[in-house]
């Protein structure tokens, strides 16, 4: 199956708007698409992928983008997402935010700040940053009202049917015991993807799924899939490669 | 005792060297200067001074200072660090960063990025994002190596006492049943001040003190200077007035 | 509907042995049999259940359960779980406990402890201490291998139906807007109930549904039952009555 | 100098009425004197230290502190203070209290539910369950309207000098890293400890300073207290301990 081919997931997609079109409350705008086959960059808290790094490496993602037709969006840090979006065209999502309204909550990441500062959506409950569940389903309503896309981290297969009974727009699967290791969950453990999968498609029709943890190579992508998944989230895969460019470029040329 | 007196904690100041220096470690620098009586405005969540709008409260910040010859300082979101940072010229704090080091901290902020982003420094343990004692003393020594300037927030003259011997360069009083109330600490409690500042100084002669929780008038300044701090934490008082210009003038006129 | 005549969840609560039939890891054994309907009644911190009062409360409990064949079980604090378990028939549920294996983790609550000291099973991710997603899967898990009936809050029908496919023995939906207030659910806000049935039984036919949140007369009971869930979860309706066993008789003849 | 011969901090003990007298708050009372040296058996949540097994190790503790004329007291997981309290003469201190006062606080742990379960005092902020500064401060001043004795755990000589000004009982120094190690930071990094020691009595001259982390051995104790700490806070080394009675019976030796 090639990636293109999902046309299901698509057309879900569109129906459920994920082009941001803006939002009364802050005056700026992201212009970025999402579609799937989709490849997410966490930037996590690496120095190789802050402030101009950042910059650099989401420059590499829109390349990539360009030239083989997929989807490569970013997860910069927060204090870098306003300078990822005004100087590439990667679509911008944080690695968190807080489940709060404006006010008097110093110290929090409020969703508003990032979408004015051209964030597209936001990564929650990554397995470096888990959340209480009645908080995630808070999030999702903020960011449904602030027409933000997200994508919700699950550990297991459990917490992936769990979360999607909650109606995110993406849900990234992550065995924490591959992240970072090399080893891609989709060649490593290829049953706890289609688990996944099977688990969430009982529950949950439309929610685009990711695939995550290991992931260096175009080989885990196409592994990736090939189980039925839609993208991929990756990390330190690309962040920490010797060649960003081209760990990413391989990456994308594989969903073609 | 007027506020431009308090030579001993301006020496202090200077051998501390607040003044950042840039690091290694990053490639951008910040170029504004911290000396007492200090003014440090508190954006917390508020709309009123998200984005465009933190520019702006920014730039009134920097005016005052200029037109009194005070520090006006500013804690804007993280995501509008940068943005602030460089379309003014107003020392910028962060209002929390975590106590961790480059690496796989998925959605949790590095203080090398605020650093890099164009902070001057931070603060921690404000009542609404309390910190665990641990995490307050690993922040702080992740400051010193950073050359970041730190306040440390206490609820309590004790938690500012315990909290004065892991020698910030800062700590804000904020009796938290008083933020937001308009009802200042130093008029409304003058012995809850004065305690601090004395149980503070017989354990840290040298940390800045500043006074929190419903300042809104020079009066309050006044009063809090009288007290023997070297400067006030304001938020609402400032980011929610009718003009923030005339109540950031307001509050920097009185420290001359 | 009669509360006596659901056999469907009577079968599948046999059919799920939460008879609980002791452990290997441990030496103690709870006798107490669990069927529904059932009334749990949470006793939190109040003191009106600690100690002493909390056995006399249970064994309110236990005399309200003879008289009208109910299951009427008690979740008192952990202090106080064995005390209750000697001295009484009813059935004893923790209030949280943590998702630990025995080993280094001061200051936690280790399932096996409660276990030990006669608990028959366990609350957790009450609104009054929520817990991360990944960890209730994880605290599912220990209770399973140890044999202990679960019950999982929820403050919402869109939680309540993400944690039941997670597979807990049983849910109690609790919005916590109503919890103390003396206004019970199922009276003021019977579409919640409804709605959350609903949601709970497209994933999960199985696992038993307790309504909370303001229950304190027979009527609320009744309505809960009519409903379509199988018993209540109480605090204040009870603990805090003038008369403890009046209240909680009042309750269990509801469901005859 | 002879562990019994510090008779300046006893005197501080009596003088700060370590004797618990009661509450009228609760109904039970405990009847355990504390007195330096103290030897503080942490039971963690090992298994060879829950439910009978808790009281076991309990009753070595009560013989060793008779044959050695020294205070051993014992630190068992909640569920098991009442039953270890009732059946052994040990002073028993919980391994976490919460900053609560009765109500509503599903799956916490209230102080009065510890102290009328038989609890002396408590532990907070070990290096496994870490506080919030200022709910260090709420809990001791919790502790100090119940007449409970504190020992509030330190994981650096920077944190102990910083909680020493919230006068607490005790403070208990372990360097975390050695935390289960088998080695012993009175004999590893004895340096740790003095400059501990002089940090804590600039600040405060009369809490009472144990040393914890790594030790087994009587040599370890007789380490401590010969660098100024009046006592040892233990876990590993006497719960996992091939003979626990042996184990116990050498460091409360070391004491004599």
């Amino acid at each position: 199956m090639g990636c293109g081919s999902n046309s299901k997931s698509r057309e879900a997609l569109s129906s459920r708007t994920l082009v941001r079109v803006g939002s009364g409350l802050v005056q700026e705008m992201a212009h970025s698409e999402v579609s799937t086959p989709i490849i997410l960059v966490n930037f996590k808290c690496y120095l190789e992928a802050t402030g101009k790094r950042a910059v650099r490496l989401a420059k590499y993602a829109e390349e990539a983008s360009r030239k083989f037709g997929v989807t490569v969006a970013v997860a910069p840090q927060v204090a870098d997402i306003r300078l990822v979006s005004e100087q590439t065209g990667a679509p911008v999502f944080a690695q968190h935010v807080d489940a709060i309204r404006p006010g008097s909550h110093t110290g929090h990441v409020l969703p508003e700040s990032v979408l004015e500062a051209g964030a597209s959506g936001f990564l929650v409950n990554h397995s470096e940053r888990r959340l209480q569940a009645s908080v995630i389903e808070d999030i999702l309503s903020r960011a449904r009202e602030l027409k933000l896309t997200t994508v919700v981290c699950a550990n297991t297969s459990g917490i992936a049917a769990a979360v999607s009974s909650l109606e995110p727009d993406m849900i990234a699967v992550e065995p924490p015991e591959l992240i970072g290791s090399g080893v891609a969950v989709s060649k490593a453990r290829p049953e706890v993807v289609t688990d996944t999968v099977s688990k969430i498609r009982r529950i949950n029709q439309d929610v685009i799924i990711l695939c995550g943890a290991g992931i260096t190579s175009g080989e885990d992508v196409k592994a990736a899939l090939a189980l039925g998944t839609e993208g991929v989230l990756v990390a330190s895969g690309i962040v920490k490669a010797k060649d960003q460019a081209a760990a990413i470029n391989d990456l994308a040329a594989a969903c073609r």
